[in-house]
């Protein structure tokens, strides 16, 4: 099975790099770090013990060669040959404050010497504090803060809140997504990283989301893909019965499956369907929350308050493990005087939290969420636009803040991907590793490249990585038939 | 639904602690810190502020009120009125080392300002080393390691490899047991914590364990109970259809749902019997693993190795949020060429990696496995076994190393629990509320207290809890019909 976009020769899945293209090209300008021997000969022990020991996320494990990181700082990381690459991909799509952020570095140095775990049942000061701070940027009555250790047990704790909330047992969610790789998120996920994993997923339903640029319902133009995504959802939901449905889960804006954002009015309509209907709405913004798209939350653009929303990554951008979610009033009214039957040792942790107070606190002191906006508004968003001009293989281009996606075609009349669904290719592994050469560190799925750096990358850093990519793209224009 | 023991007045679930019983009795006589005004107050804030946003794990959020911790050390925990408590707990029985472990708090703090996160498909250091040092610890070929978050996906991810590798779907897992909080890791669950939540749950089936002290096959011996609960999961096998079971989870010793270590070659049995019908046996060792049974595993006192071995917890004494998945050379092979279909962000999180490596050392260079298995040898269980004599409310003791329960019953003759299965009671509530005020915070579920101190408590301490203990069956002895 495949199921990422892989690197040229050997078919690895990665998201976004491995080995390949790490032949230096060219370097960019920036001024770099030195390593020394030893710290190089470090940097192979630790790559040997790698190989031997460690089992990776995503992988077949004989094949993957992955690429050492020696350091890391800001937008840049240094791979095993002690050359500087900026991160395009904030890794995972979690580092929206960069690496190594002084001040969040001394809060998580700070809490280890305080108190670095405690028990869930317990007041703790610093999961008390991140508890307020993040009700405190969530939309509307989202007041109360469940945390887990990351996005995927965040999604599942949702569903189970949404079940006993509602007494129901379906969830719809949509294809073209991703929840997370537990046995229920992945269930809910509808890209092909559910594939071999598709059981026990008694009562999910999928149903096809508003996806404009190859649009399931035939829609040509914005106001038509609304519409049509909204009927479909609203005969689903009358054809899978209404009583039955706990839940409607959906990212705000698709992450890893294409960071297509809603078309005017689907959000509202969505929550306007759920609601007329009972239906929890789960909004998961475990990679569009926290800054990623200009706003604190992906559901800030078009005004709306879910029942639930999920979060994790940017929350103190991966520093420590640390997902959670933000529930309103009347959900958790359901479980004032009812046991939540849920829970896990690292709940609300010391570490992870006291990480995402000083995360949050340096977004706002830094004003991050305005950059991360202006950034797309400004710099990202018309480069962009501009190369569609000039590479016929780029077949859409969208986004907002530092979430931008853009897909690669080899035909624009038809929009054959040029890779195909759940796929690699050799067009876009030649894509990826010229990006590599040319010193970025891409995100890539399937056929797409997303543009995704830290909140607070340097303005001349952005223009760095879009010129590179601006490159690369000529190979893939190559392909266009 | 009650899931957990609970303390007096409300009904309250809880593992072990609440505010019940903070009036100082009477304290104990170690050295204690003391708090201005301005901590105290600082620790009401605290608490005022979990009640206004913090949604807590396996609690009704109304009438829970939790206890504040000021501070924690060692084996003490200071509460919100500043008094001192012994943990006799570990928390939720993950503080091996007890707080602040001087070594493993610099860890944390020398890789936080080295570097704190980093994708899960790079090379990191610290996550290489750990990797190294837990398959050095780990039994037989389990020589690969899948690092998850926490102990519920590490036990999700084992099942599907397991059904991965054999092609098989169906899991037989245990009654009276416990695996996380995740849907599929409480579908596997054995305790009424699974109830509200059983759906989801395809090929799952219970079997009955061996737990000699309430015999599900009238066993009047450990040789006989041996023999019946092995035939009984050979029959089980057998009914359920050998070439449909793709793994049997088991915690080697289960932990919250009683202590029951397994009978004399039960272990061997259940190693043999999943051989002989190509079955992946997975021991889960998120609970009993990393010392907790004076031994680095659970398993190394029957000399057993399974195919997939689940930790989290003692790893790094919960310090960062940390689990994963020991793999047999053959199973690894399995995902050489094919992709493992499962992952995560923070795989292999390097400030949680080091905090392994710094504990995992700690343990080695102070003796900690050692120190607990002469802990149980000479101080718990000879002190819980002369208890038994003078206490007719001490129905079973059992354990090893810092791994023992008292069960209580209000008649020897019949075993009629102090509190039912899934269930508090007033009896239970009274014996915790005077071990907190006597100065200890207890470990309790149901009808039993747990006697799970830190790896490292000074003989003192644990003499000075056993004490406590001492007292509070008086109370409990009176209750016995």
């Amino acid at each position: 099975m495949t199921v990422m976009n892989a690197n040229e020769d050997v078919d690895r899945e990665v998201v976004g790099t491995s080995d390949a293209g790490t032949e230096p090209v060219e370097t960019q300008s920036h001024d770099s770090r030195t390593f020394t021997a030893e710290e190089l000969s470090a940097g192979q022990q630790a790559h040997d013990l790698d190989r031997a020991h460690v089992f990776h996320s995503w992988q077949a494990q004989g094949p993957f060669t992955p690429m050492t990181v020696l350091a890391a700082e800001g937008p840049y990381v240094w791979d095993g040959e002690g050359r500087k690459l900026l991160d395009m991909s904030s890794q995972l799509v979690n580092t929206n404050i960069g690496h190594q952020h002084p001040k969040v570095v001394a809060a998580i140095q700070e809490q280890a010497a305080k108190l670095c775990t405690i028990a869930p049942q317990h007041v703790n000061d610093a999961r008390s504090e991140a508890a307020r701070l993040i009700t405190e940027v969530t939309p509307g009555d989202l007041d109360h803060v469940f945390f887990t250790n990351g996005g995927a047990d965040a999604n599942e704790h949702a569903i189970r809140m949404a079940r006993l909330h509602t007494g129901r047992t379906k969830v719809l969610s949509a294809y073209r997504s991703y929840h997370g790789g537990t046995q229920l998120a992945v269930n809910v996920t509808g890209d092909p990283r559910r594939f071999a994993n598709d059981y026990s997923a008694e009562g999910i339903v999928h149903f096809m989301p508003a996806y404009q640029y190859r649009s399931y319902f035939g829609a040509t133009t914005e106001a038509e893909e609304t519409q049509r995504a909204l009927q479909h959802l609203e005969d689903m939901i009358t054809l899978e019965g209404p009583s039955n449905i706990a839940a409607l889960i959906l990212e705000t804006v698709p992450g890893t499956a294409g960071i297509y954002g809603p078309p005017a009015g689907y959000l509202e309509g969505v929550r306007e369907l759920t609601s007329r209907h009972g239906i929890v709405f789960i909004a998961d913004e475990v990679m569009a929350g926290f800054g990623r798209t200009g706003a604190w939350f992906a559901v800030d653009h078009w005004g709306v308050t879910p029942d639930l929303l999920t979060f994790a990554k940017g929350v103190n951008s991966g520093y420590v493990p640390l997902g959670g979610v933000a529930i309103s009033d009347d959900i958790f009214e359901t479980f004032r005087d009812r046991v939540y039957p849920g829970g896990l040792t690292y709940s609300g942790h010391p570490l992870a939290c006291a990480a995402a107070v000083a995360t949050i606190t340096a977004m706002r002191e830094e004003g991050m969420i305005g950059n991360a906006e202006r950034l797309g508004r400004d710099i990202i968003g018309p480069a962009l636009h501009e190369m569609a001009q000039r590479h016929p293989s780029i077949g859409d281009i969208r986004g907002m803040g530092c979430f931008w996606a853009v897909e690669l075609v080899k035909d624009r009349t038809t929009s054959e991907p040029m890779a195909a669904y759940g796929g690699s290719s050799p067009e876009m592994n030649r894509v990826i590793a010229a990006m590599k050469s040319g010193g970025v560190l891409p995100f890539a799925n399937f056929n797409r490249i997303h543009v995704v750096p830290p909140l607070n990358t340097p303005d001349d850093d952005v223009c760095f990585g879009l010129e590179v990519l601006d490159q690369a793209l000529s190979i893939a224009d190559g392909y266009v038939n």
